[in-house]
């Protein structure tokens, strides 16, 4: 590709490095960028530079935060005796907007992956298992995804939790609500009929 | 949506002003922002200011550019007696990609389309004629979009240019190379007939 500016070579090249980003969106977003005002511009990358200078993994939890504890893990209004423990903090944003949980979290930064070199000890599960010994919590969510990873990691934590005296869930695997049984994956469907559920009248 | 911090917020909301990026993709951007290095992060923030900062109108062509006079105006390995008139930066870069020309450009920086307020003043069209006349072009070539848009510009710059002793040509219409007559939209299959060229053996 031929730019009439080094600039705008070097701004294609940068945005470009998102993933699903290519030359021609990234180009794209320039030509946008050029019209908007300097201060728009301006504010969009103070924005990106806060998100390296000034973000925390919270002390507790370990999920983004701005300060050392973060804001669900300092709330009064939590219920401090339920954990959900997940696999990163888009999965913490994803159930908070569900409104069906209101406990705390423990965030482990990624799952047990022998393939990709990823141990127990590079996940934050050494510092769930003390925050429980040492909390009152009566019940520990573990909400991974289902997927072989996830289920390993699962299992690895439900075994360390064994001793400590607590309930250990993890969320319902079945056909999504509003989808319809011909379309779901095998496997799903056949989840969904082996973890079949009592029906109340 | 819920944030876990008011930083990402703000880098969400900066990131989805861009056209065809909703709140889903700037979140993953942001995700893989928090992953990078921070100078990664510092130099792409920093490109995104330049932008605005550094890049100029060049003073002849209107083309973006580093400089005052633009690197293809000051080029003498250019062809200065042919003149391509487009519409705004991307056209001049795809144009250059083709390397099917080496003459000048001259940018209008949009084209007349009254339905959106925009007439002949507000576009680089007196300069084109005052270059025009002062210049020593033997060509010029008119490659806007082919839309009504576009057709009103060329048709308004022909007449514009009809005193001065140069030759007006506009890029030629008709079927994709590659593509199949059946799957092509019926204008464009109808004006590839009206507009046939006699083929030499």
């Amino acid at each position: 590709m031929n730019y009439s500016s080094k600039i705008i070579e070097n701004a294609v090249k940068a945005l470009s490095g998102f993933p699903g980003i290519g030359t021609r969106s990234a180009l794209r977003m320039v030509v946008f960028l050029l019209k908007r005002p300097k201060e728009e511009v301006n504010q969009l990358a103070e924005s990106l530079m806060l998100l390296k200078t000034t973000l925390k993994s919270c002390r507790v939890c370990h999920n983004i935060s701005d300060e050392e504890v973060c804001n669900i893990c300092k709330s009064p209004n939590r219920n401090h005796r339920q954990l959900c423990v997940v696999e990163d903090m888009q999965d913490v944003m994803a159930i908070e907007n569900t409104a069906q949980f209101n406990g705390l979290y423990h965030v482990l930064g990624g799952v047990i992956a022998p393939m990709d070199g990823v141990g127990p000890d590079s996940l934050n599960i050494n510092s769930l298992v003390t925050r429980i010994e040492n909390g009152h919590f009566e019940e520990v969510i573990i909400a991974l995804n289902p997927n072989v990873e996830g289920d390993t990691t699962t299992f690895y934590i439900a075994r360390k939790l064994k001793t400590a005296s607590v309930q250990i869930s993890t969320i319902s695997k079945g056909i999504s609500i509003g989808s319809e049984l011909e379309f779901a994956d095998e496997i799903t469907l056949g989840k969904s009929i082996s973890l079949r559920v009592p029906y109340q009248v």
